[in-house]
């Protein structure tokens, strides 16, 4: 390419006329389940906002069912799990199932979407990482404090190490069998890793992160690792290998990838909130990032997490306009 | 003092019993506005815990009611503003107010808990941020993504830089009251702005708290500067000019302090979610975080952020002990 490639987290979501018509038919579980409707999903970006690269529609949680696990959406309160996963019996009990079978729906949805792109764009997989769909389990759904998370991880190590163990060995399925069912790209959402310190991170969760990362490696597609209020877990989250690294726009972007070292790509690292700005500000943010960025290769614009609701869809596409414009080399 | 002082944001509150005792017959703003009641609770964690401050019980919503805002507490939603501030009028009618009248009780409350300690322990004073009260004032409550907060930012910065202007004034005729009532540190809470970019930092907040402690600074007091999520921000804040920069558990103490610089003392970061695991694992973070402040005369033990309401009290005061004994010179 020659400018700096654009697209966003939940780039199909709910800011979009087209997706909330969509939504109006089918929950979120209901799209996830039937490929042709997650497929003209996942395109309806692409046709509206030009952006540079398709990802799949699904959820992070997806897999929980696969596991045993029963997972409801529901209306304002988000993801819930009615029977969260607390003791070593839980996590005893929790499946290793095949994606090939239990998330077939996601697999079919990559091939139809890779179908009709035809090489217009590339298309990422992506997949919780073990720490967040562990938090999401433990918790029972969306978390402020993760206390109970925590808890296992101090009181708990064994009964911890055993469901990361477990959530890793599942996300390295399936996003191995995303990738051999057509994804070109994929990223690892720690989206909720923030929450922890250095140490803890490193103890508790690196490991798994990076046995993930390790074991896609043979697949040679590049990979996303990304995560929010990482300003503090940098250099530790790099360690587990990812070719990317997904920076929130809490840390400037030149500080950011200064500390990670040029040997590594970086995607962010807009506020998702400046989206409901006035144009003129949005474009002096945006090209305060390209110039953070040095308008080098190696650098993939996006938000620094998922477009949110109420975000005016103008302002999406025209965030696309001016990456492509201010970033022409 | 031969050993590392260590005190606790919200030391006083619901986790201990006899502040439950006191919140069953008072809500949280009586407790204020009584003078002797705010007092004895002010004193309760000095009593229980042996910690080496006291820290006046109060809230940093105070100021809102003598600025004509309507301010409520309501079970489980916690402050509740019904007319929030959004427009260039709403920010002119906001009332400059002076904290001698309308918050007599807090300085009350500093003059009786003074005399009580009797040169026990130091006595900190506190209040909000400019902007994290601007927060609550425009959102309503607590917020999750401060739309409506960035939005005036980005939207109408005329109004928010006068909103920020009055509050800045506001805050530092607060805490100088303060001071003069008998505080003999005091704390500025900005809780909340680990929500934004450096670069909105720096221009629609660092001069505004800037103003606040170089403005504190002929007091000759200590000042110490709050705030959590703050691991991209910590030199801009640093520049504001306080005395001690508090940091959250989300960035190693030895590596904040490295980017800050010896000049500047250092309060933390133990995250208060360890307090909820065995006393073990809590003795070895507390020794993390020791060792990582190398036993330097400057470091402050705290937690990251407020002791949350269900941690176990022993756990608490045990902390205290294991500071003072590992730290002991």
């Amino acid at each position: 390419m020659d400018c700096t490639p654009v697209w966003f987290m939940r780039q199909a979501g709910r800011y979009m006329e087209e997706y909330r018509r969509v939504r109006k038919k089918y929950d979120i579980l209901t799209i996830c389940k039937n490929p042709e409707v997650a497929a003209e999903v996942t395109l309806q970006p692409i046709r509206r906002l030009h952006v540079d690269a398709a990802i799949i529609f699904a959820d992070i949680l997806l897999p929980l069912q696969g596991m045993g696990v029963n997972l409801e959406f529901t209306r304002g309160e988000g993801p819930v799990i009615r029977d969260p996963i607390r003791t070593a019996a839980d996590v005893k009990a929790l499946r290793l199932f095949d994606p090939r079978e239990d998330l077939s729906f996601v697999l079919e949805a990559i091939q139809i979407v890779r179908k009709e792109l035809n090489g217009k764009v590339p298309l990422i997989g992506f997949s919780g990482a073990p720490f967040t769909v562990a938090s999401y389990l433990i918790e029972g759904g969306h978390s402020t404090h993760y206390i109970r998370t925590k808890l296992m991880m101090y009181s708990e190590p064994s009964t911890w190490h055993a469901l990361m163990r477990k959530l890793a060995k599942i996300t390295l399925e399936y996003l191995r069998s995303q990738i051999r069912a057509g994804a070109q790209v994929v990223q690892i959402f720690d989206s909720w890793v923030g929450c922890l310190s250095p140490g803890d991170y490193s103890n508790f969760v690196l490991p798994y992160t990076r046995q993930v990362v390790q074991g896609l490696k043979e697949e040679g597609v590049p990979i996303i690792h990304f995560g929010t209020g990482t300003s503090g877990l940098l250099e530790l989250m790099k360690s587990a290998g990812s070719d990317v690294m997904g920076v929130d726009w809490r840390i400037d972007l030149d500080e950011a990838w200064g500390r990670l070292g040029r040997d590594v790509a970086i995607q962010g690292n807009l506020d998702p909130v400046a989206l409901f700005g006035p144009l003129h500000e949005i474009e002096r943010r945006v090209e305060d990032v390209l110039k953070r960025a040095g308008n080098r290769p190696g650098h993939i614009f996006n938000l620094g997490h998922g477009i949110l609701p109420q975000t005016p869809v103008d302002h999406v596409a025209a965030v696309v306009e001016m990456v492509h414009q201010y970033s022409k080399r």
